[in-house]
């Protein structure tokens, strides 16, 4: 008994100098972080600097030497490329859709090519309305020679965004592959948002092997309520022009670099987000907020001397948007290493507020994170939901045993900007993204310092 | 020990049953509220049909009447007017601040009258730089003649920006007081922002009793950093003009509306923002977003047919911004009413997302709020901190023994709109201000439900 009595009072001591320790740490990146806002002067140079930055594209070579020289200046250690061959899709100049009524007067509606989308060189059909891909695989011959109009909305009632775009998405992911066994000419796709503005979202679709290639498109919530409208007083026909292509693989590559750990350098935690966006707006929260918030989180975790027990590593992932490819790469490199791949943690849900993190860990696994609330909590992100994923660019380091984090901020604005010309810099608030850039650093550090 | 027994598990099945009832009614509010976003539909009736409604303004009247026929058009029970008298401070048409150099060239800096001020008639005087209350009061004689020049920032590294507006703001509100006493001509104050952009933001300041009365005036972030380069190439000279007058007090009124509670009809929880804003950008989240949160968390209750066991009240407060007269008479009115003040739960701080409540009760005396902290984490807003108060609005009504709460919503923006031409309707996201609107609901159905 006076044994365990002892052991009880070394654990609780123990403990309380473990909270003092986290609490000098969390207020040292506060002080700092907020201090110079360093995530959003990256932000800067990544979304006015180069800009959108489609994968194969000139710009995403850009974005791939900009990651790499900042880590340079930064102070990272072993920065390095980690080459993937990446799709090449072009979206080209021309982009339109009109209905076409009885007496030829033409209505314009406000659309844009889905990511990976053959061209449509005036394909002109009447038009059915579904409301999920369910619905579509239903209408049999009556989709025959027509373009598909999924109109199914985000479910607004759902408090999370991501869920809703988890209940809608497929519209846009397999609507044209779908589509097309029913026999339709294309697809037309109501915007993944739930602002009811005039601006098309983009994506990636697929097409499925053997199953023809017909063009998708996205339409603005406008454009969507006034073909709903349309349709609602009888036939509509409709015409669909987009000279969008796809182009031979590029060569391409994610990003690395890292602080070696003091006593295992070749146990490494993953910090990142996605190099690459898409070809709209400037790519600033999705996921230039991740890139940022990850390079920011190291570059203080550096300056302030934290140097923690594992590795620390960021990497900038290419070709999350429409291929995953960097991740694949990625998660190939790192098994080779022969290190070990200890925790991958990921931001792909914008640059707003954090809340918390979701962990790929059980909650009775995941029991030792009750001890690290505290810390996050001065960020306010100590919120966790666990046995989920931690994004698509770390998944592929579970199957070398990583755990998996994924940042979540406050979701409630990410798709009114997301995949369009709308995700803009100065829709991103410095302290929010900072706020992000230090819940990372957080975790990262208490990760790498403590193993989990 | 068996009675005990059995007491305990009566007592856990009745915890159960009411985890169960708490439920049924955050998804009914969440499935009509987030479908129906009505907060935001009141919001644009409010910045787009009535504006900027500065006390005493015709506008403000016009506020009155709106939110006097909004709550008969919601089927309110006992609608009425609480009267008060109100300052009437008028801005005037001219607000310019020079620096006018040695030849007579003059620079313009971005400015605009803080509330209540006294007008200017070219007031030219030297300027000088202090960072405190305290630095204006060491100035003494180097302060005579000179407009003092408040230029402390917000503190960036604290977390709640309301913080940081704790520190700074005495600079605004007794800056011109302070000047006075040691000899100045004016006040120059540096805006209560983190934005460092080429807006002023205004808001209240208070002159002294047997204290000459000078002029302020507030910045723009940009105008501060301009006018503090140029000091630091030696003296600089400036000339103020603002024409801004105060007329007598006017008539206005804050509005009440009710749901009478079906048990205790006179036991009230007030539920509330304020009606007044300040006369620049549109007040939407200051105080827009607190009065339609209200409006709409009671028209929820009552369309749901949750009537719950004590009375719920809105009430939309006049004259929170210059003068709390709206406060003052409607706890009078409470006391005078002879019904029992349970609690009073206002909003704000803006239509962000809610993270939680502050509470007046420590938290041993809050515990009960414990068990309604699952029902609240439907809208993400569990967060609480006792021992606070519950804004300006509700705080009078401590003293009739109410318990008081304050919304919580995220804060990292507030101060980039707040009492400036940027606080505008596009800058609410509807989604963000429902869930305030639910967390108010919620509250305000727990604590007229259950008592506390």
């Amino acid at each position: 008994m006076r044994f365990r009595a002892v052991l009880a009072i070394l654990l609780i001591a123990s403990l309380a100098s473990a909270e003092d320790r986290y609490t000098e740490v969390t207020e040292a990146l506060r002080q700092r972080g907020m201090h110079e806002l360093g995530a959003y002067s990256l932000l800067h140079e990544l979304t006015k600097g180069v800009g959108a930055r489609l994968s194969g594209s000139p710009k995403a070579a850009k974005a791939v030497e900009w990651g790499k020289s900042t880590m340079e200046r930064l102070g990272f250690q072993n920065v390095r490329l980690v080459p993937c061959m990446v799709p090449h899709w072009v979206r080209g100049k021309t982009e339109s859709l009109v209905m076409v009524d009885t007496d030829g007067h033409e209505t314009p509606l406000t659309c844009c090519a889905l990511g990976g989308s053959v061209a449509a060189d005036g394909v002109a059909a009447e038009v059915v309305e579904v409301h999920s891909l369910d619905e579509a695989a239903k209408l049999g011959e009556r989709a025959k020679g027509k373009f598909v109009f999924y109109n199914g909305p985000m479910d607004p009632t759902l408090l999370s965004t991501f869920a809703a775009y988890g209940q809608a998405g497929p519209q846009r992911f397999q609507g044209a592959a779908q589509a097309a066994k029913v026999g339709a000419v294309g697809a037309l796709v109501r915007s993944m948002t739930m602002d009811p503005d005039d601006v098309p979202h983009t994506g990636v679709m697929n097409y499925e092997d053997k199953v023809p290639q017909v063009p998708g498109a996205a339409l603005s919530i406008q454009a969507a309520n006034r073909l709903h409208e349309a349709l609602s007083q009888g036939a509509v026909r409709v015409r669909l022009n987009l000279d969008c292509k796809t182009l031979p693989d590029e060569p391409s590559a994610s990003v690395i670099g890292e602080i070696t750990g003091s006593q295992y350098p070749n146990k490494v935690v993953v910090l990142g987000g996605h190099l690459d966006s898409w070809d709209k707006g400037e790519g600033a929260h999705d996921d230039g907020a991740g890139v940022t918030e990850s390079l920011e989180a190291l570059r203080l975790i550096r300056e302030l001397g934290l140097r923690p027990k594992r590795t620390i590593r960021v990497v900038l992932f290419m070709n999350e948007e429409n291929g995953g490819r960097g991740a694949e790469a990625y998660a190939a490199f790192a098994k080779a290493s022969g290190q070990k791949a200890v925790a991958g943690i990921e931001s792909d849900s914008g640059g707003f507020a954090p809340r918390g993190f979701s962990c790929s860990l059980s909650a009775s696994k995941g029991r030792r994170i009750n001890g690290w609330l505290k810390a996050l909590s001065a960020f306010e992100a100590e919120r966790f939901t666990f046995g989920g994923g931690g994004g698509a660019d770390v998944g592929p380091l579970a199957s070398l045993g990583a755990v998996l984090f994924g940042l979540s901020p406050e979701s409630q604005r990410y798709f009114d900007y997301h995949h369009s010309d709308k995700d803009t810099l100065d829709k991103v608030n410095p302290r929010e993204l900072e706020l992000g850039a230090l819940s990372m650093a957080t975790l990262a550090w208490l990760v790498a310092e403590e193993g989990i």
